[in-house]
């Protein structure tokens, strides 16, 4: 039997609407005809540089070992460099990272095993010229991402760079205040589950135990949930906390939208605590 | 010339904007690189049970022999079985349907031939543990589809399963009354068009014939259209009546939408009767 | 190593919510199983023609040589004629462009070289039969395209047309006036980027120069942007006038939507002129 595939992994905020991403499998398809690339989400809302670093660090870990194209560049024609990055250790798999350096890849490349090494790709050989100042996507990344998949090395599509000279990315984190643990919505799905910035260490910490009952306050408005493992731990149309595929706490409404329910947008504040704080 | 790759068709209402369709593709990599993943269709509304059920079953005949991996799950992590299925006869194909047992499947294996065999999944040795309670489709469906893909047998993957323990799902039906033929809007596609639980027997039945003018009743709108072959059998902003891509009575704007014009949303009924009946 | 899989780039106004773009999927795999598919865009407005026409010509040159298959096709049923199209010559490559003779591949087949034959598809051997009346992506253009992948010649699926006979498709064109010159929205992107039919050397006739301040009349409203290269051209929230990825000139809003502020649609008109111009 044939050598499988080398695979791609692609996310990025173009969405699916427009030809962006599938110029990118075009321009793929031309420098790596046997790359397989799978495309992980292209809906991560327009420059949102965080939920795209938290979606790919979520993803990754169930990916081939290969390459991994990911584009949210709000700054793309600036002065934010291209880079590629080795990461690994974790199972003895390596994998080489390819995007803007705005942070987007970090919490990857740290849960992958950490970086081993990086190129800067802005005089890359692979680029298309004329490189455009509004789509490295389909100019630098994807001809990158296509030539490691066909075994290019890194030194091989860019500049040597000192792990250290990548930009990195703050994510945001809950804090325990008086009230309980002060939380933000990092992000939503298509249920309409509300992806938070708690951790399940920091819920232990409050006392918030699963199957206990939680009281969420977002704004004037107190909720009644519970924490649990499945959205069928609660009653149709109940809060539930939960870990969800992502590894982030989240929350959700049985059979609804915890998004309609609560009336929270990323960025919004919300409090934790169990039910039994006043 | 190489073995062509098997394939596994996939779709679900886990929407394309999200990580949950990627990371199952992921998943399917993984365990079997040489399998090709074919996208049915993953914009089934959110836990829509039928409108999926309705969607693979007019689907799945146009698809390969192979692996069918389904999931429209709003019970994932209660008690509902997780399944594999046997099902085939027709042209002497043989085809594995995955998902949750809660009817999605049973439409569609009937009409590739009937169930030969099943197996339930809970305890699959192939699942990813530890599974969570959330997101089967990654931890349980898409490897085990992986592994039938890549030569696996129902009975390395489940324990047998009795088919008469399946879950069946019941579909709306169409029923003729005083006024003409009672039917519902059980779907309704990107350009407006309303697929309907009606037959073309039924409408057969009701004397609209292929040709003929149609009135269509919608609470107290009374709308004129024709039982048309193509959208171009009626002027510009007419209604249609026609038999859709998936082998089920629609009703269409020609170059418009019927979802607009009527006002109808899934669920809803209309009552269709020939023209000259007052 | 083997040959690599010949490719099939794919774009309609199917969208992605329904089943229609997998089902070209599924019967393209029955046909050739080989084939490699690539999914350029399936977001194009219902029924625009046009918008489908720049999209496909924008993106083909970055894709491998092989079939395209492209469905933007409001008259299916009617009385239009089904195509297959040879164009080739840049490069030295040949290019199979497959879909309605509606103008559809036309700028895309000039932009690859122009056209060197044609073949009617209304009664080719590898139409899947019936042929539904609503659904030519599946019975008749996914097939073929997949014959065609397999390595049938056009003479194989079709009847010879000559080139003349196809029907032509006419692009809008901004023209100069006395306020300067009068452009049209044709298209409009996920971020909210205004497509318009101006092209770089209208620009440069007008005296719109790169880095040069830029007046946007739009109705009642004026607005002021820059003629610039990268949307980091402007600070954040301001308006830049740039050649897009298609190759056409484009207004966006730096970390902003251009449709937002300037309350566009496609079709309406606007009016560029360097920004001392009163």
């Amino acid at each position: 039997m044939s050598e499988p595939a080398p695979t791609i992994t692609f996310l990025s905020d173009y969405g699916l609407e427009d030809e962006y991403v599938g110029v990118c499998h075009a321009v793929i398809a031309r420098r790596c005809p046997r790359a397989q690339v799978i495309d992980l989400a292209h809906g991560i809302p327009a420059g949102d540089v965080r939920a795209g670093a938290i979606v790919l660090r979520g993803a990754l870990p169930f990916a081939p070992a290969g390459v991994h194209l990911a584009v949210v560049d709000p700054g793309v024609g600036g002065t934010r460099r291209a880079v590629a990055i080795g990461a690994g250790g974790r199972d003895g798999e390596s994998h080489l990272l390819v995007g803007p350096d705005n942070g987007l890849l970090m919490p990857a490349a740290e849960r992958l095993g950490g970086v081993n090494d990086a190129v800067a790709l802005d005089a890359s050989p692979e680029r298309l010229q004329p490189v455009s100042s509004t789509f490295h996507g389909r100019d630098i990344f994807a001809p990158v991402a296509a030539a490691l998949a066909a075994g290019a090395a890194l030194a091989d599509v860019g500049e040597p760079l000192g792990p250290s000279a990548l930009v990195a990315l703050e994510l945001p984190v809950a804090t325990a205040g008086p009230d309980g643990l002060a939380a933000h919505v990092v992000h939503r799905d298509r249920f309409g589950n509300l992806i938070l910035d708690a951790t399940a260490e920091q819920l232990h910490e409050q006392g918030i135990a699963p199957g206990a009952a939680v009281r969420v306050a977002a704004g004037a408005a107190v909720h009644a949930g519970r924490h649990g493992a499945a959205f069928a731990d609660v009653p149709p149309g109940e809060l539930v906390l939960y870990r969800d595929g992502l590894g982030m706490v989240a929350l959700a409404v049985n059979g609804g939208s915890a998004h309609a329910r609560l009336g929270l947008e990323r960025g919004d504040e919300l409090t934790l605590a169990p039910a039994q704080r006043q």
